[in-house]
């Protein structure tokens, strides 16, 4: 199981003020952690980029790439940010990521096959509304299958992303477990071997802050990353400064391994 | 999930010099910890009783049940022993257990219908050797439930035990994913809701003592259980005095249970 960073987000405002300024340090700095505390990929997550959408994402990427050579997820909406972005990179490129929804299907799903890149396909309808069980997910990954199909990119290049909703949702834990037997049953569904991601930190999104909190948050965070592991999950992307979550999912890795298990790999 | 305490077993010196003596101080004091500690059952693991059997037995029941009302898993081999337990019980009484070997069959099995009491059935060849993989724990599930249906028992009285294995074992982490599957798989291959139990710290005997290896066994420990748990299993077999253990257990079941999540559950 691959841990995907998602520390470098608009939404901390050391990178949001860094990314105004284009200052790299602060970025560098994020990154370096994120890969000491054993992030096997990083996620670039900028937002919509009204302004000078290139310009940002093309200094986010080199700032990322000057410091590490771990894969890269470029993690937009916005078309031009995302292929300034794919261009710059000289690590490996994820496009994160595409739906249903028409603007990324004509928009960004082309930027995969343009840059031969993978790409992660969230399965939500195409007015963004979220499947409500593990029967939908099938069926929205068909058509996602489909989209991929048709523009003549290597299915090998897909990763799913089958949502995952917060707990605080009124079928929250219902929906949590949808999504455990959809991952379990997606190779089956599509006859090989389709990669899976999930962003674990969605879950407990809504939960209120404070210490009693956060320490509930990654109980659960701790707790349902071995289910996703245990039903097949490939990518985990979460706040990877988290250290019981990363300790937590390096601890799955050797038990669902189909290598002979050793002790010494804890 | 229900948890069941492990620790008043036999090869606890404490508990081992209390049998000995029928000073009933120390197992009371054990008890009264375990259910604090969040255990939903007691097992009294005695070993075989070579001398005296009913007398340790009764003795261990009454003094179980003299400070909780919880459940007792009465855990020997010794047919005396068992019955003398089953006898002395006035809480509910799980008979841990039987397996295909003809001594078990002959002589514990017929106890359960005596009793009206449920009973643990050991995924094991009749010669004890454990099963290599979810399919042959399949065939070996169906001769134990046949068993069951022989001697007239309801069959909500069986509660299986796949058998989980040392990872140490040169196959011991593809087993603990057949166990998961297994555990998946049965309710379709029964065609009803059959129970479940797993004694967890199977998974890391054999492992040498000392502080660091006691940090790896706790890691994996609470790392399997939610993936045993959303397989689909019952009850948890385990050392109730291991804090996390029970934390990541309790985490589990708002996850995996059909009831509206609540934050105030954890």
């Amino acid at each position: 199981m691959l841990l995907v960073a998602d520390n470098l987000h608009i939404i901390n405002p050391v990178v949001q003020k860094a990314l105004e300024t284009l200052d790299p340090g602060p970025i560098q700095e994020i990154t370096e952690r994120c890969e000491a505390a054993g992030a096997g990929a990083i996620d670039i997550n900028t937002g919509p980029l009204s302004r000078n959408p290139e310009e940002k994402m093309t200094f986010m990427v080199e700032t990322v790439q000057s410091v590490t050579n771990l894969p890269i997820l470029i993690d937009t909406a916005n078309p031009k940010a995302m292929e300034a972005g794919l261009q710059a990179n000289k690590n490996i490129s994820i496009i994160n990521g595409f739906s249903l929804e028409p603007q990324k299907l004509e928009k960004i799903l082309p930027l995969a096959k343009k840059y031969k890149s993978d790409i992660i396909g969230y399965l939500l309808y195409p007015d963004s509304r979220v499947p409500n069980d593990s029967s939908e997910r099938c069926n929205l990954a068909i058509q996602i299958l489909q989209a991929i199909q048709d523009i003549g990119l290597d299915e090998s290049h897909l990763i799913i992303d089958p949502i995952i909703v917060p707990l605080s949702w009124q079928n929250g834990n219902q929906q949590a477990k949808e999504i455990l037997t959809f991952i379990h049953n997606l190779p089956d569904l599509f006859g090989f071997q389709v990669k899976t991601i999930a962003g674990l930190s969605n879950l407990t999104s809504g939960l209120i802050s404070g210490h009693g909190n956060m320490k509930k948050k990654l109980l659960v965070e701790r707790t349902y990353l071995p289910m996703l592991a245990s039903a097949g999950l490939d990518m985990v992307l979460f706040n990877i400064f988290h250290n019981q979550t990363v300790e937590a999912a390096k601890a799955c890795v050797p038990l669902i391994s189909p290598r002979i298990f050793s002790w010494a790999e804890l």
